[in-house]
């Protein structure tokens, strides 16, 4: 089982994290965090790295049904998003596949909801 | 295997947050985001929910190491902490196992610095 769901797209960096950030909405997840990975590893390592961004893309609804079940799945919420700058002015974005990341999380009550939020991200990146 | 590390601690829910904060930072791991997940259920679901906070924690140089040797780990990071408020002024600290977590992703490379993640996040854990 593969632990994201991926496209390439024919967008700049910003275009698409714009345009992801508007399928999820539609979907009722919204954007929680967002992490600049290229701009810590430039500030905090001198390195340059292309373009790569995190989001935390949360939808409270489902969040809670979540924290009620199992009440540390926070430390595997929200469900991430990266957005990477590829060659060619394209650019990839991958959701995580949270069937795949909570295998180790041993509760039959996610399983359902789990598969139900997989099958939301996987249709969001499809859209792209 | 368990998908996180667990402490119940006599501090107050503010005073976690900053303890673990301290002992992350010393072992290299910066917040690099914080979601306050207790007023987002309020806010988006109008439900009362304990104090729960995710905290995302990031050492750069892992990080690194992380997405060159796997594009779409960013998928899985940063490393989450939660912290929940518990009766009679206690709290609860977890971390995320990134060796649990990572289950499902097949890379070798990955591995070695997912135990010594792992290990460090435990250590964290345990000297609250």
């Amino acid at each position: 089982m593969n632990y994201y769901f991926n496209t390439i797209i024919n967008e700049s960096f910003d275009s698409a994290i714009l345009k992801v950030t508007e399928s999820l909405k539609k979907e009722g997840f919204g954007i929680v965090s967002e992490i600049r990975m290229h701009e810590k590893f430039r500030e905090k390592l001198g390195i340059d790295f292309r373009k790569y961004t995190i989001l935390g893309a949360c939808n409270p609804a489902y969040a809670y049904k979540a924290v009620t079940a199992e009440e540390k799945i926070g430390t595997m919420l929200p469900c991430n998003v990266v957005v990477i700058e590829k060659e060619n002015g394209k650019t990839e974005v991958a959701a995580i596949n949270p069937v795949a990341s909570m295998m180790a999380v041993q509760n039959p009550a996610l399983e359902g909801f789990g598969k139900e939020v997989a099958q939301i991200l996987h249709e969001v990146i499809k859209s792209l």
